[in-house]
């Protein structure tokens, strides 16, 4: 990535794609100055994700200025690109009169994605605002679950007669109607509209007219159901590096398409939300939540926590005697803990990425399983022989260097194992793998450690 | 994400796009009884993603076993589905003459992709098997710096004169002799094969031939420098919606294109790598990898943490007599830590992913600052009146619990500080703000943590 926060000028390269910050400071320039006409020829030029960047980055007191200036910032396409908060914010702000102008202009996949988080009278205004068979293509998707690949695609299809020629297809879409903006394969049906293979559009172009298009068809074909979960088409585009595919619905009859892009943007959400869930942040965080919403992503997480610190607080207390004896062991003993949550981290972070991508199967655990087992036994002996040596040098007591040594290469192994095991059962039990197990790993290796460190020595040395 | 470990015939539907584990065995079973039509029979139809996620999960051995009785299994398209690691080991195995056929197959950007990490001796007996022409181009994205666009692109584009007819293009593409696999513009030259726009092949079908490709042109168009970074276009990609772009080269003449598919894998890529950074782990982890090779992923950060783990070991240890005086205080002293590195790391894990989609800039550092203080000061309040009662009632001392209280408001503050802070600075030093925030910012939070609960202890309780 790029350097985006470094403002150097030499780094501030054409690279970066991102806001030039002069844009910032020109834009807020225009807005104080309530000059219209410079805000706007300011923001024309710029597409509309960077328009949503731009308004998700600035204050609020400047974002209402700013509106109150221009309304029309505030796009149908702009409307799309933003932050899930920040737009809900907006959606209850902004006239209904400008907000039916706003949907309009998108295709009915992006007004599903839009309305379908709005609360039911909402939803009813917008829906209202649209032509008839928009608004039915709308209401359809919406009865399909959410996350599923019925809310993803977009009805708008380009389909073609298995019979036909290269000819016919190209003759049927120079005088076709309501093709969508974008399309890379046309789709065969057969006579009960079951889509029976695909044929990308270089192909066509490339091939002369009298070629069936039934000859052209691509391996790559596959569709998916309209209740398939979003992830797993994700999953599917990017395993099979597919571009576009059609969906069916129960009777197998073609009711849409899903492009690459939609599933580039399910992939990107999917992992960013598995990289919170593994911080410890609850849903999709971004820069433009307020602290309410902010303290509600993470206040449940720590609240567990605690709960779970307070259990390993508990180990700590049966052996108050043993430390009273010697305090060393008081000073130590986060060390062992500490190492095995990072360890058990490790493991988990692996495990639950692998899990997303199917690369953790019934057919590997097994070996995935001694894997860890031997890099746990291999690290912790590592790390014995260190803080063996730590324990002898800082508070010349080899006995308490062995202590150390021989916990830390117990709680290694449990990191190791708890890290793969626990993201595997919650996986099975149906559990998000990413949200849940930080706690229980981390509270694993939290017992473990001051168990075996502080049981170790309250035996072995006094 | 459906179910994926779970084997339970009711789970095992068709949503999942994985393989099912019947195949695994009766794949295992061909390779035992070494029937290889049964095997081929078996692998023949998968595709290449799948046949690579099958040689990734079956036990080395197995994997031998398998090469040994049908090593076209190991075809140029499985060879580019492979984990790196598993890829370079089969490389090192594979007889020459299999290996020059099998990147024969391969688009140029995929062999550079296969190659690039070879060493010297082994890429130039690679490249020997390819034909000329080829291998020039291979050796010149060679030449571009890693995770460059040089380095993603193909060099096979489609293009077309500026002033060029629908018809006349059709004509071209009809007669065109090595058109890529896929492509989804053609991009309009000037005569100095300047590119200057392009068209979606669905504009060019959709128009009759007397259109001019010049009125088609599509507003999306972006082009990309030779030398751009993979993770910029990656993220441009994302950002604007492109399915292909154009790479031009320091005279701006048009050198090759990257297309969607390569830049959803860098977009997966790098947020893979962000996951794995903050989970402590460094470099690409896979299943596949050895105990070897996931030691040395992991070993390095352990070690760092325990470096860490000391300097908060020094803290404790200077208060000592404290502790010895009240051993309640090392019951309690890791729930301070542990919440304080808790909420560092939700803070961190929403500014790492926020620096990587350019959503956290100079523009809003300081209200995302404000932000971190103000949910670290509510969510320290909450916990202090949590941990204030527990301190309380566990030890029946009111002074006690208010300095576990007060000590916990300090450390969230800080956490929530620190964990935006951090990442910032070390991007701005050029750092990867991923690899080392963690280590950072807990080090920050258990210092502080330790001290502010000790240190109080020591003044209020002695």
């Amino acid at each position: 990535m790029t350097d985006q926060i470094d403002t150097a000028p030499d780094q501030d390269d054409e690279d970066d794609f991102g806001l030039p910050p002069r844009l910032f400071d020109d834009v807020l320039d225009a807005v104080e100055a309530g000059d219209r006409a410079a805000l706007e020829a300011l923001l024309e030029p710029l597409h509309a994700a960077d328009i949503a960047d731009l308004l998700e980055q600035i204050e609020m007191r400047d974002r209402r200025a700013l509106l109150d200036l221009w309304s029309d910032a505030l796009n149908g396409e702009v409307l799309s690109e933003l932050d899930d908060n920040l737009r809900e914010e907006l959606l209850r702000t902004l006239p209904p009169e400008q907000l039916a102008r706003a949907v309009r202009e998108l295709e009915s996949d992006d007004v599903v994605d839009l309305v379908e988080d709005l609360d039911q009278d909402r939803q009813e205004a917008l829906l209202g605002a649209l032509p008839a068979h928009e608004r039915a293509a709308v209401e359809k998707a919406l009865a399909y679950p959410d996350y599923s690949a019925g809310r993803l695609m977009q009805v708008e299809v380009v389909r073609a007669p298995q019979h036909w020629s290269v000819g016919e297809a190209i003759d049927f879409l120079r005088h076709g109607e309501g093709l969508p903006d974008q399309f890379y394969h046309v789709i065969l049906v057969d006579p009960r509209m079951h889509p029976v293979g695909y044929v990308g559009l270089g192909r066509i172009l490339s091939s002369g007219r009298q070629v069936r298009l039934q000859d052209l068809t691509e391996d790559s074909f596959r569709t998916f159901h309209v209740e398939d979960e979003e992830g797993a088409v994700a999953y599917a585009f990017n395993q099979y590096h597919l571009i576009s595919a059609p969906v069916v619905d129960d009777e197998d009859r073609l009711v849409g398409v899903i492009t690459i892009d939609d599933a580039m943007n399910v992939l990107g959400e999917e992992l960013g939300e598995d990289m919170m869930r593994l911080g410890g942040v609850a849903g999709e965080a971004v820069m433009s939540d307020s602290v309410r919403e902010t303290t509600r992503q993470r206040l449940p997480w720590l609240a567990v926590n605690l709960a779970t610190a307070i259990i390993a607080s508990g180990v700590i207390a049966l052996f108050e005697e043993t430390i009273g004896a010697l305090v060393a062991l008081a000073v130590l003993m986060p060390i062992v803990a500490s190492m095995g949550g990072n360890a058990g981290t490790q493991s988990l972070t692996v495990a639950v990425r692998a899990i997303a991508t199917r690369d953790l199967t019934t057919k590997n655990l097994w070996r995935v399983i001694r894997r860890e087992a031997a890099v746990g036994l291999i690290n912790g002996a590592v790390f014995a022989v260190v803080m063996g040596l730590v324990g002898l040098f800082w508070f010349g007591s080899p006995m308490l260097g062995t202590v150390i040594a021989v916990a830390m290469v117990i709680n290694l192994v449990i990191a190791g194992l708890s890290g793969v095991l626990v993201p595997v059962v919650l996986d099975r039990l149906g559990a998000d793998p990413a949200l849940a197990s930080g706690t229980f790993v981390t509270t694993v290796t939290d017992v473990v450690g001051f168990f075996a460190f502080l049981g170790l020595a309250s035996v072995v040395l006094l």
